[in-house]
């Protein structure tokens, strides 16, 4: 089997790192428009050498990780160059607008629109690691669309690499994740913001904060190569998101002005719910 | 020496436990308002026994961890039961108006008010552990009106339980606390709630939400009992807070709805610099 990751930092990194330990006679190659990124993953084993234009056209199997803009346009060449049996699949964090450019590609049975639910706020090719999707979820959209030889493939692959499995339609995906990951993120690189702001002398936040406010802003260290696109693929959901957020934060502090503290304290208690819920996630 | 906890929680439970450690032979009572609690911290062995009206009067510390509201009464009633050399301390997290209700006590100087800059999202004695304030931050306010031989019991204590000491007054306190505390509260439960609310099906949050989202809603978890106290008492600079957030997430917004990506690249790389300054709390 031959492999190419085109992108290899956190996300593509990790995808080969993690199918590596069940495809052990498979040839590994990769791309990247950072030439660092590159000595990076091959000196790291990510992958044995640079991907040629030739080796697309006997390639298995293609993994588009790099930022959902650039993607649209990767994965129409990448369907042009590859050979007649080899899948391609991304990974990206939005799906509507991709599914929908890809919609009438003459090889669109060839690809799987894909989305791993595991990261870290860090990046690069030296932030991947082969365990990252253990026991994740994999959502897989339109998996109609693709041909189905291809789709047992991809499947094979999610279940070596012990993911859940997840199908859902590309408007339902990008709705849910403007609000269970995209909002997140939006929350606290702009709590960080605020604390920034506030704190001219950055001792404060150093020594005042504790491993609460180091949770809430961990997202605020993500890279905005990644995240921008994101927003801007996803900018009719996620601003729907942003409003409710904002529409209960402005509630919260119409109550704390009010010292309607019976219900803030009501509030809070119906969020605790989150306890049961995320002890689920793991 | 005798030590008294008012308080047996997650925070009043940690201070005896860690306190334990470096005093051996001391001996550790406490009380609490919830009985299940009490056993629960005498079966845990952060107590010896219950304490009763008499061990006051031969204490020789007494650390009040209540909720904030709570414990201006207590603390108040607590200097008048004790003898003339104990100590008596609070952890609470909000200082200003405790200082100024304590203020004209004819016991000022044997009580110390104090802030643990350490926790987690749970609560009660059995979330307790004797290593919760190693390395942590603890804020010390007015330390000048607390009697110097106290003052050496308080910090000797802080040092054995390998703190950081920080002196600050109470203003100051509840204003840095507002932005690196209090707002990530916030910011979190206002974050779950969105997420309930549009989320009928508790399975999609289950499924789907990644560990970035279960790092931003962390605090989400925390108990109303202690949080809408604080609130009530820093509401001042806790609603200056939130308006600076809500102002920050409408700037996102609009930058958003205006498609203006050039300045959300960076704002948020502008947010990036967390990473170092959060990479010092540890």
């Amino acid at each position: 089997m031959k492999v190419i990751g085109i992108g290899l930092g956190l996300i593509g990194g990790s995808m080969l790192l993690s199918l590596k330990r069940f495809y052990k006679n498979a040839v590994f190659l990769g791309t990247d428009q950072n030439e660092k990124h590159l000595t990076k993953a091959i000196d790291l084993g990510i992958i044995k050498a640079i991907a040629k234009p030739d080796d697309f056209k006997n390639a298995d199997l293609v993994i588009v990780s790099i930022p959902v803009d650039s993607a649209e346009k990767c994965i129409n060449k990448t369907l042009d160059d590859i050979g007649n049996k080899c899948l391609v699949m991304d990974t990206g964090s939005t799906k509507q607008s991709l599914c929908e450019v890809l919609e009438r590609h003459p090889r669109r049975h060839q690809f799987l629109a894909a989305h791993p639910i595991a990261g870290t706020e860090y990046s690069g090719p030296q932030a991947a690691f082969e365990t990252l999707f253990d026991q994740k979820t994999m959502i897989v959209c339109e998996v109609e669309k693709t041909d189905p030889k291809l789709q047992t493939l991809a499947l094979e692959c999610f279940q070596n690499m012990q993911m859940k499995i997840r199908f859902m339609n590309p408007k339902a995906h990008d709705v849910h994740m403007a609000y269970v990951s995209h909002l997140s993120h939006i929350s606290s690189f702009m709590l960080g913001k605020s604390v920034i702001d506030k704190e001219d002398d950055e001792r404060n936040i150093f020594d005042l904060a504790g491993s609460g406010f180091e949770s809430t802003v961990r997202l605020a260290k993500s890279n905005p190569s990644t995240w921008v696109p994101i927003f801007k693929q996803n900018k009719t959901f996620v601003l729907e998101a942003l409003t409710k957020y904002i529409s209960n934060l402005e509630l919260f502090k119409d109550q704390l002005q009010n010292e309607d503290y019976d219900n803030l304290y009501n509030t809070i208690i119906k969020t605790n719910k989150l306890k049961e819920i995320l002890d689920g996630i793991k």
